[in-house]
């Protein structure tokens, strides 16, 4: 156990993962870190955590928290593909635990937004987007050089965006971009078109098929166009695109920096992230380092 | 002539309006106010409004202006419409008349909703939406009670937000959203489908012809998707809708309003704006205001 440390913790959709640091840590050095599985209800699993956290520090300075789903009125909202996650009161549980020690809780896009702009390819930006494309789709906005929540925590829940070709939405239990724009939706849709599963990762190494070519090119062509779409109603300077279809970075970032010029008034810089396999752990331990006030 | 007095000028695109108030003024009292024709050439405009604030307030505690386009870069952008301002060195003139009194610019509808945010529908609103259904089609974001500007002066120019089923965007001289829903856009439909000039307002006033209502009933619903698609994007706590198309809210109100709950996770208030006719110059009013650091 190390005194003077303070904890991160990623509730993530498959995984719990936890790193402690010094608050004036940097991603240049490691730090000790924790995988814990998500079996059992929710509620094990946080309790499960939480015991793991006691373990690597007693009295952590303070507290980060990354979570699926966006936090709301003490609840867990928007997170319906992980059962039990739902409503739980996670920030209880959190308080319980820890006291009066800070504990900053957002949800992984906002977190690993925040690492972005502590350490990694949005420092220094005032204004900026995170976006996030892995198996959902998600953003999050910075003005003044901070992550905007939202009135409700939900700001840059961008997979919820409308189809103008359907009239579905979010309360036919739909999130119409994401079903476009994802990897699920992709990996849903190329399955479907080659008669076998295949992951979204798979589907970019098949360029060939003709079939697969066309639904990529689609996807990356919305994908492009929501990009833009948010570049003009924010304004920022600079947009770091980050998730685990990153993997496929080369096919990706060309589509969307063809369309900025063009569609954007003032086009922002595009980057890739500096983090994507443990984005939202080292935005849980940038959202822990901001509440014990380091600069 | 008065002292102690801020200036408030709002330069449109077909007139210039000035109005002087005391600091702590608020408008349910009236105000003085001037209006100029925009004759001559865009410098000739700018230098008559200079005087003629001149012969209202001698020595402003501060001047806040609205204007047409963004201020970028020292210069007017975005004002392609208004023959002779885009490129106007706008910020250098003022500086040249006001000396190291405190100039406030910004464009119309951020004003505006800096109006609002002072004095109307969304004081105390932290995070919120002003939108302006006008000749064209803007809005500002609201974040930490004040309007985002973006990085460029831009942010909130969705006129130029894309147009799915198309490929033209602002490279080619297009605002393709505005194309599809502003007051200028529905007049040109409609005056071609009726066959004889018509202005926005008279088509809505049409009920009954079933092309005109095919028309509106096309543009609301794709202003009621954009709007969604911004609330899901900022999450905010109010959206305030306001600009000249707003007499006819009876008819746009309504359709916004059945979307939003069904699109938006967490649905904002939505509420008409308080100005209407003046809500730039009272914007103007309201960064002078804000210069002089009242509360």
């Amino acid at each position: 156990m190390t005194a003077g440390q303070v904890l991160g913790i990623d509730f993530g959709g498959t995984k719990v993962a936890l790193a402690t640091a010094d608050p004036g840590w940097s991603p240049v050095v490691s730090s000790a870190r924790r995988r814990l599985p998500t079996t059992g209800s929710a509620e094990e699993v946080v309790r499960r955590s939480l015991e793991a956290a006691r373990e690597m520090v007693a009295a952590p300075l303070a507290v980060g928290v990354s979570t699926i789903g966006v936090v709301r009125d003490e609840r867990i909202r928007l997170a319906p593909n992980v059962p039990g996650w739902e409503g739980m009161e996670l920030p209880r549980m959190l308080r319980d635990e820890y006291g009066d020690t800070p504990v900053v809780i957002d949800n992984d896009v906002n977190a690993a937004a925040a690492a972005e702009l502590r350490w990694g390819a949005l420092r220094g930006v005032d204004v900026g987007i995170y976006l996030n494309l892995g198996t959902g789709l998600a953003a999050a906005l910075v003005v003044d050089g901070r992550v905007v929540r939202g009135a409700h925590g939900a700001a840059g829940e961008i997979g919820y965006l409308l189809d103008p070709t359907r009239d579905n939405c979010y309360a036919d239990g739909d999130a119409p971009l994401e079903e476009l724009v994802s990897g699920s939706a992709l990996a849903a849709q190329g399955s479907a078109l080659v008669g076998r599963p295949v992951a979204a990762a798979e589907l970019f190494t098949m360029a060939g098929d003709a079939r697969v070519d066309a639904l990529i090119d689609e996807a990356l062509r919305t994908l492009a166009q929501a990009v833009a779409n948010l570049c003009i109603t924010l304004d920022p300077a600079r947009v770091v695109i980050g998730g685990g279809m990153m993997g496929a970075a080369e096919r990706i970032l060309p589509r969307i920096a063809a369309l900025l010029p063009r569609a954007v008034p003032f086009p922002p810089e595009l980057a890739p992230a500096t983090f994507i396999d443990d984005a939202p752990l080292l935005g849980a331990l940038a959202l822990a380092v901001e509440a014990v006030g380091v600069s």
